[in-house]
């Protein structure tokens, strides 16, 4: 084996950090942690017929959507791929929407399949102009697939799906839409929207489990797949299986991961019990409670306009002199505190604010570790100024 | 949403069987449902890190090769795709032993995939010979890859993969072997019986979650890869990606199902507590017992002959008449018990013996209950012998 | 330390038996398991506040009673203990129905109470007549307190209680009743029948955690213990301070077992979820199976009639030259099955139908075990029919 | 029913807190969640007898003796009341060491049992000097035993129980000690402290269940019994009856709780994995941190001087014209922190540092919550201040 630098004894193991403040997987519900302990089902057990039902109905109302939903059987990087190959026939026309790190990948999928691709590209640390948009569809009236990153995770920024999903069917395109991160922690309504193929993450605002990954699939996508000989079909990635197989008969074109599933379900009752809104809402309080505390703090935020920063994850620009992984190391072990680098988008570290972390003093948790951390390393900052601020926030804004 | 008979209200979800006795996912052991309720991880914290390598590890132990291991993310059918497409290139030679529905599976991907496939075939409820395999070779020695199941499923039956690998290697020829429902319940050892890429899953012998899948690859497979030019990459299916990433660097490609690795180690430490040996000693008593009851009671084994059948699942052909959709449905509805369809392979209805259930009383359990179900449904079987002749044997063994 | 033959190490630890099929503690419902490992909660947390006062709320559902309910902090033996020093003062006359090992029991503690103890009494294999109450009552007119165990568990046995309570009542006497196993597996209805205090647990039938009972305590107990000078105060058995700080003032008198609470919640859930009518059918169902499977085996039920036959467990005599514990430890090491033992009650061996395990397999599962046992043991019986009877009998009635 | 204000639906329950740092029950180890939900065992199922024995000899290796170990079935003030009842008898003369809410609990116990009590009292601000301990005992040459609590955790004090057991010991008396919150947090060392009696607590430092209490029993202390007739006999607190049956026979007096005990084999693991003084170092640091940050506010720490603090918890007094209650509610609804009262010590709140809590980020959690709370309701303090002297402190000292 090349790489395997394990210890051999169950002793040696190191202990997870005492808090995952990070950017996915995120801590999860005590209710998720107990719906992956349930006892395993045969997948055509009729409890977990029904259960999988369910939880694709829950889905559909997370996303709120009345088209297909289709509870993709892995992380959602794979849901995407799986989109992409069903769309993506060579010779297509396909505008890309940069602006990082996933907006960046999907360009390079999207060649890699053969289609001829325009972008709309911004810098990592701004978002993407739905004027630009506009222009390069009026620009290529050839379009048929728009792919656009809602929330760019590894810099903490949105691009306004909500005013290119229209933009899109006006024109005609199908919209492929990542909002891995974004689902559960700031608005989205996939019909509402226009959008067409939406990649939910459950590991991120959902706080459930990365191995299973709600996604759907309007009829509109349906007809330019249905255009793509070669969209995969029996296989793994194949859209086309699971509406096939599962939305139209019930079967499932190979065995489902279950717990992952209960794991779905579980999370997906969390937020439908206290309502998207409510848990918008606490994304975004915390998230202005971080921002606050940061800034404060003289930390510099990575995004260039508050308007564009996430909800779901706040990034903060790194003093000079100073990388990622020293600094998350350092947190990490001294502070027992798990935050997440910028995976390539910047000099970066971030903090999550998703699901069960999106609550009052997850980010005060978050900004006492990093910033002592940084004071550790030598950078010059504010730390009780930063504390105070964050705290202030939190105590001046309704708790919900 | 076209499929989605659920109920609405958690008070009118079905209840799991009793006893799930089926052919996987199976019951899995207390320490994997511990495991999966575990706190989630970031996947780069340095104890999810350090868990993944020593799972990794662990997995090579069980699957007995020095071989590079990869824990693919996802169900077993994806590595097995994954494994396919990057070894096979459009034209390349493959000889394809069919014996089952997931031999015929192999098959249509291969062809699908643009190889010129070759077969040696046996009926469903026969394995492949040796000879016909070194006939075939010998009559084609153009084949670069074979592509054998070890254990099919779907009807109970085993093929001679420790003949088969050295035939194999001897012609220089790679091996894909899916061992997805033996690793664990019947002897294998990869290295010593040498194959080359070699896919395993956890929720059949294992007791453990369906969500990932153990696989190894060979210095030769590698090198049958690298004369691939279309074998995926950047991709969810792509073994390159994981070797490049992980095996050389220690990153993921993407992030891994946290929970179903951790489910994953538990159900590995299991079997390596115990002891591997002891492990399949317990399956091959548990399908004795089973093969001892059902015979005595009058019902017929599918597989041909006893040498050719699987220790990890018991086919037993239906009565005239009844089909195993009613009677699977009578045995849940009436006796709690889940059992396993034929998936296609013929008229049948298996009884698993899996990690948990190959335990003494799992095999009487499933009996009695097909059993009282086939008499329910008119058929003519004597119920009190064939317990009798279970129980008999599990007596006069000695318990593992 | 005197006693403690364990092992060192963990791999040496032995494993729990496949199957638990006992008199309690039980198989647990997976909802309790999952309840069990929730977070832990300060026990002034508002929610574990809630929780507890939710919990008590559907304990007297359960017992069906408006009367108070008080969840005691510990096993069941202890509440009835704690019940018992409540009422009695030495010198009071109490009438003690002894038909089984704790009424035996009961009646050692009410005399080392310092009670004058009058009782009535049955051998082990039989029950309490109420005529015979009736008698006692007539004779003893300063009887105040009747002591009285609805479901034998050591002997497979029921008393009277629903005729008892009336008897007692009229009589103007309290009725201090141990409902331990029957709660959940046959119809018990406190205020109905005019019991005063009744003790269960959540081991049993209800298939929850041996470490909480449910109890409740009518007006007129309280009356009774309000004229006993030395009822415990300020006291782990105290259930003045039970009433004092939690019923009167929401406060703990000390600080409960948080996790075991969480499984009792959970438990309750269950039976209510499904109906306290279902769940006694099961048990119902459950013991009858058990009864015509050994009873056609050739084995002989313990108790005298079928009248007084428990349906939460079935006590089986043991041929004659066997010893139960013999008999339990080849039924447990080489069929993986844990029966209970008749406790002192007598040569039995007892099959639990408690819960979980009150479902139509499972008494054919612990019919299967012993059989096969005693025949290796040196018994003659006839296995076969016996198994056939126990699956007729599940076949020709209703599944529940 | 008289008290019960919980709302009757599902949805309606309070959510527990974020996070839980106070004096316990305490937020446990994941190992202890895993454990509890472990399947149910009979008691004696094989498995659970050498659990139950492993368990009790864990708790002798952090108690540090080797005397008999009990593990009390129930909370630890039973424990205490079950130490007492056995040693005491109406007329014998003990000296009872009151320095806190718990120290004059067990004077009021004394008395009801019938002892002649003296006592060395101190405010409850402050420790019990060994000086007067040996004052005292020479000038009551009579008394028999020595009743000492180690830590108060209401006022977050610590008495010298190390000088006082070899005080005691030198008067052939025997010693009683509550080490309920001590145990794990700070040094112990029952033999080598020449201490008889001492109870402690799972849901403290250990970080377990609150529903099982491990203690020790010297020769000395049931020699000491054994001249009490009165000792409990046959009853849910009799020492004796744990000897006489389990010590010497390895039979249960009762059933005991079955998965409290799972979770207090796993808290204590945790603890012998590390190593006890890492564990008690980690309480140190944490307690350190949490009173620098706390003083470091402008908020005065309620012990009179710093050399008598409990590691285990830290007692903050409130500033003036703010209640307890008021204080808590409003940390906990607003910023989803759970502290706890002082008891009835005083006028203070306390943080708890135990077992999970005592690691670097949990005081600084609780003093940003309980910081900002205060100025909420009108305090006036430096919040920054006390952010920065926290994390200094965790900065500067060496993680554990």
């Amino acid at each position: 084996m090349k790489h395997g630098k394990s210890g051999d004894s169950k002793s040696d193991a190191k202990k997870p950090a005492d808090f995952t403040i990070g950017a996915g997987p995120t801590t999860v519900w005590p209710e998720v942690s107990a719906a992956m302990s349930r006892p395993m089902m045969y997948h055509y057990d009729p409890a977990f017929v029904d259960l999988f039902a369910r939880t694709t109905e829950k889905a559909a109302r997370v996303l709120q959507t009345q088209e297909d939903v289709i509870l993709f059987q892995g992380e959602a990087i794979g849901a995407l791929e799986a989109a992409g190959r069903a769309c993506v026939r060579p010779g297509m026309t396909v505008l890309n929407l940069n602006s990082g790190v996933f907006g960046r990948g999907m360009g390079e999928w999207l060649r890699q399949w053969g289609a001829t691709v325009h972008e709309v590209a911004a810098p990592y640390n701004e978002a993407i102009s739905s004027e630009a948009v506009e222009r390069a569809l009026r620009e290529h009236p050839e379009v048929e697939l728009v792919a656009v990153v809602h929330s760019e995770t590894p810099s903490g920024t949105v691009n306004p799906v909500d005013e290119i999903g229209p933009l899109a069917r006006a024109h005609g395109a199908v919209t492929l839409v990542d909002c891995v991160s974004s689902l559960g922690g700031m608005p989205f309504a996939a019909d509402e929207w226009q959008l067409d193929i939406c990649v939910a993450g459950a590991q991120k605002c959902l706080s459930g489990p990365p191995g299973v990954s709600p996604m759907c699939v309007s009829a509109r996508a349906w007809d330019l797949i249905a255009r793509n000989p070669g969209a995969p079909r029996w296989s793994y990635l194949s859209l086309l299986d699971w509406r096939d197989a599962y939305l139209r008969e019930g079967r499932f074109p190979f065995t489902p991961s279950v717990s992952d599933v209960y794991g779905l379900e579980a999370c997906l009752d969390v937020v439908l019990d206290a309502g998207l809104e409510a848990s918008i809402a606490r994304h975004t309080s915390a998230a202005q409670a971080c921002r606050a505390g940061a800034s404060a703090m003289g930390l510099s935020l990575w995004p260039r306009s508050e308007a564009i920063m996430s909800t779901c994850t706040t990034a903060i620009s790194l003093p000079d002199g100073l990388d990622d992984v020293q600094v998350r190391e350092h947190v990490r072990s001294r502070y027992g505190v798990q935050l997440s680098s910028g995976q390539g988008a910047g000099r970066l570290v971030r903090i999550g604010h998703m699901g069960v972390t999106a609550r009052p003093l997850y980010p005060v948790l978050g900004l006492a570790a990093l910033g002592r951390a940084l004071l550790d390393l030598g950078a010059r900052l504010d730390l009780g100024l930063g504390m105070e601020a964050a705290l202030e926030h939190i105590s001046s804004h309704e708790a919900p």
